[in-house]
C-alpha cells in the first residue's frame, strides 16, 4: 500500500509503540488468552487544572494509522532477533489486520474528565496492540485542539493562523497544524499539513529576507513583485514607522497586509492602524504574531488587528502539551467465555468497569450534564436515554471496517465546524479563560 | 535512496517547512539575491526560567534528514498549483542539495543564552529552505534532553527509562526516546525508537495483562513462563501485598523485579523492599512508574528503589515543552559581494550581528564563562582563544559534505557520554532544581 496522510510503510505505526503491548500479546499467545474478547476504554481522569473543557482530535488520524498497521519482514525480525516474540506470536503478526471494532466521541467534541472518549472492541490480542499509538495520537492532537479551541474563542471573529511548527517535533508540528484547524484555526504555515489535509497555507517572509537585501524597500520590492501587492509585509526587522511608510510606498494603498512580531503589539497595532489609514492604504490589514496565547489574545480584543499568528503556545497546548488519556481494559471474556466488566484498583488511579455509553443533557438549549452509563452489552443495548440527551458516541470502526466519514479532508472540516457547534451548546462560562470547574458536571450510572 | 532513521521519500522533510520559507526562496531568485552568500544562526534569548543550563539534542537526525531533504514531483507539483512558487523555483528545486557548511555545538553538550548552537552558511536560497526543520528538531529534541539530563542527575545512579511516549505525538515519542537517552536515560519503552537508533528497549506488561487474566498468579504465571524469572511483574493491579507474595510464589527468589504505578511510591518501594526481603527476594528489583519529574525523582533518593521509568514529563520537557531557539541571518553578501554582519532591531528580539567562535573557559577544572566572539570570516580566522579554552564548535557539514563522526547510533552514545563529561565540568550549581541563573554567565564579545 502506498503512502497516506503521513503513515507510510516503510515506517508503520506498528511500531510506534511500547514493547510491552508486544511481550504482553507474545504471552497471552503462548497462554491461550489472546482471543479473549475485550473492551478497553480511553478517557482522562482529570482536565488540565483550571481548563473548562477540551476538544476531542486526532480520530481522522487513527483510521489513517489503522491503514498501515502492519509489520514488515524487517520488523518482524527485529521483533524476533531481540527476542520480543517468539515464533508464534512472528506467525500471528504476519498478516495481522485490526477487526475489532471501535467507538467514540466525535472529533471536535467537548471532552470532560471520564468521558469514554474512545472505546476499542476486539481480542486481547488485536487491542493491545493499539494501546500506545492511539494514546500518542490522542494526546497530542487534543492538547493542541484544546490549546486552539481557547485561541480562537478569545480571538472573536479575528482568524488565528498556526505558525508554530518550529517549536514542536518535525512531524508533530503537522498533526498540530490539523488538530488547531479542528480547534478552529484558519490556517497553517506548515506545508506538509497544508498538503497531506488539504489546509489553507499562509506565510509570506521573515526578518532574514529585509536583512538579506541592501535596503528595506529593496527587501518590499521583491516581495511585491514576486507576491502581488495582496502581500503581507514585515514591518519590524528596524523601525515600525518607516517600514510602514516604506511598504505603501512599495505596494501603494492597495497592500495586503502588514505583520508586527514584536513589542507592545496593541498599541503599535494602534499606531500602525492610523498611520495605514493616513497613508490611504485603509483596507491593509494588520497581523500581528510574538508569543501569542489565549491572554494574549483577550487582551488584544480592543487593538485595531485583523489576524493573529500563534507559534510555540499553540503547539505546545498552551500550559498543557499533553492530555492525560489513558487506556484502560473495562471488560473482557473470562476462562469460561462470559464477557465481565474488569477494573483496576490502584490508589487514585482506579477505572469505571464496563462498556459505556455517552450522552449530553440540556435545559433551555444549554448543556448541563454529561451523562456516562456503564453496564453489560446486553444492558446497555436496551438502554434508553431521557428525551433530548445527544447520543455522543459514533462508530468509527466496525468489525475492521472504518466509517470513511470520519477519516480524510471533510471530515477535518466537518469536525471544525462541530467543535464550533458543540461550543455554542456548553454554558459560556465554558469559554472563560479563569480556572475553574469543568463546565458541566458529569454524572455516571453503573446499571 | 531508501528510508533512513525516520525520514522518507514518501514524506522528504523538505515540506516540513513553513511556506514562507518557499515564498522568500522564489522571491530572492527572481530579484537575484538568492546566491547571496549567508550565514545563519540558531540560538536562544533564554533557557526556560530558573534552568541552569540545557543541553543539545537532534543535530545527528539533522544530519539524517539532509540526506532526504529533497523534493518529489508530487511535492513540486503541489507548490507549483499552489502558486507558492514560480517554473523558475522549480526548476532550481528539482535537483537541490544541500552544499553548504553547518558548524556547531555538539550532541550532548550544554548550552546557555546566546550560545551559537548552530552556524548555517550557504547561499540564502539553500539556507532559508532548512530554518523550519532545524528549528522543529533542535527545539523539541533538546527540549526532552534538558529535561532528561536534570532527571538523570536527581536519579543518581539509579536508571532512568523513558515510557513517555504515549503522551507524545507518536513521532515525537520516538524522537523524545533518542534525546532522553543522549540526556542520560539508559533505555525507552519505544520500539521504534530502540530500532532505528539501536536503544536499549525495556517494558514487560500493563495492568490490561493481569485484569485480562482470571487472576492474578495467572497472569503472574503466564508472564515468567513467556518471558523468565528475570522478569517485572507489575504489582498494584489489586492490592500490592498480595501481588508481591504472589509474584515471588509464582517467579521464585529469583524473580528480576517488581513494578509499582500508583500510591505513595517511596512509603510503598520501602515496604515492598522489606516484604521481598522477607520473602527471600533480596536481588529482586523495584522499579517505580507514575508521573514521576525530576523533583519526584529526588524526594525519592532515600526510598528503596533500582530504577525509574519516566513518561509525561520527560517527553513534556518537565515544564519547558520546546526550547526557544531562533534563526537568524546575522551576516550576508551585499550586493557589491562583500560579506556584511547584519542584525534585526525589533524590540527585545535583536540579535548578535556577525558569525561567532564559542569556547568554555575553566579554573580548577570547572567552567567558569561561556565566551562567544562575533566577528567577520577574517577576524575569526586569526583569533586566538586563551589558552585552555575549550573550543565549543565542530563541524557537522562542510561544503555539503556531512561528517559521519556525528551521525548514527554511535554519535548517540558519544552524545550521552559528552553530556556526562561536560555537565561534570560545570559548578555543582548546574545540578540545583532550585530556579536560578545560568551556571556559568556567557561574555559577549565583538571583534
Amino acid at each position: 500500500m502506498a503512502a497516506s496522510r503521513g503513515f507510510t510503510d516503510d515506517y508503520s505505526p506498528a511500531l510506534m509503540t511500547d514493547m510491552y503491548e508486544y511481550t504482553m500479546l507474545n504471552a497471552a499467545l503462548k497462554d491461550g488468552t489472546a482471543n479473549r474478547n475485550c473492551v478497553f476504554e480511553i478517557y482522562t481522569r482529570h482536565l488540565p487544572e483550571g481548563r473548562r473543557y477540551a476538544v476531542l482530535a486526532g480520530t481522522g488520524r487513527i483510521l489513517d494509522a489503522l491503514a498501515h498497521f502492519h509489520l514488515s519482514d524487517d520488523d518482524l525480525a527485529f521483533l524476533s532477533d531481540n527476542k520480543v516474540i517468539s515464533k508464534q506470536c512472528v506467525k500471528w503478526l504476519e498478516n495481522f489486520h485490526f477487526s475489532g471494532t471501535i467507538r467514540g466521541y466525535r472529533e471536535g467534541e467537548m471532552f470532560f474528565p471520564d468521558s469514554p472518549i474512545l472505546q476499542v472492541e476486539g481480542s486481547f490480542a488485536e487491542c493491545t496492540l493499539l494501546e500506545t499509538l492511539l494514546l500518542s495520537i490522542l494526546n497530542y492532537d487534543s492538547a493542541v485542539a484544546s490549546a486552539a479551541s481557547r485561541m480562537v474563542s478569545a480571538a472573536g471573529n479575528r482568524p488565528c493562523m498556526d505558525m508554530g511548527g518550529r517549536r514542536a517535533n518535525e512531524w508533530a508540528a503537522v498533526s498540530a497544524a490539523r488538530a488547531a484547524v479542528v480547534g478552529g484555526f484558519k490556517g497553517t504555515a506548515n506545508l506538509l499539513a497544508a498538503k497531506l489535509y488539504g489546509l489553507h497555507a499562509i506565510g509570506t517572509a521573515a526578518h532574514s529576507f529585509t536583512l538579506l537585501h541592501d535596503s528595506e524597500k529593496e527587501a518590499f520590492t521583491s516581495q511585491v513583485d514576486a507576491l502581488g501587492v495582496g502581500t503581507t509585509l514585515l514591518t519590524d526587522t528596524y523601525d515600525i514607522e518607516s517600514a510602514v511608510r516604506t511598504a505603501v510606498e512599495v505596494a501603494g494603498p492597495a497592500l495586503g497586509g502588514v505583520r508586527i512580531d514584536s513589542g507592545d503589539l496593541a498599541s503599535l497595532a494602534q499606531r500602525v492602524r492610523n498611520q495605514l489609514d493616513a497613508l490611504g492604504a485603509t483596507n491593509t490589514k494588520i497581523t500581528v504574531t510574538n508569543d501569542l496565547d489565549e491572554y494574549a489574545l483577550a487582551a488584544l480584543q480592543t487593538a485595531p488587528v485583523d489576524s493573529y499568528g500563534v507559534g510555540t503556545m499553540l503547539v505546545t497546548g498552551s500550559g498543557a502539551p499533553t492530555c492525560g488519556m489513558v487506556y484502560k481494559l473495562t471488560e473482557r471474556e473470562n476462562s469460561a467465555g462470559i464477557m465481565q466488566p474488569v477494573a483496576k484498583k490502584s490508589k487514585n488511579k482506579g477505572n469505571v468497569p464496563g462498556r459505556k455509553l455517552a450522552y449530553r443533557s440540556y435545559e433551555y438549549n444549554l448543556a448541563d450534564c454529561e451523562h456516562i452509563i456503564a453496564g453489560s452489552e446486553d444492558q446497555l443495548a436496551t438502554y434508553e436515554p431521557k428525551e433530548g440527551w445527544r447520543n455522543l458516541l459514533v462508530d468509527y470502526v466496525v468489525d475492521g471496517v472504518v466509517n470513511s466519514e470520519y477519516q480524510g479532508n471533510d471530515a477535518i472540516i466537518a469536525a471544525q465546524e462541530h467543535r464550533t457547534q458543540a461550543l455554542c451548546e456548553l454554558p459560556i462560562t465554558a469559554q472563560s479563560l479563569m480556572k475553574g470547574d469543568p463546565a458541566i458536571p458529569t454524572e455516571i450510572t453503573l446499571l
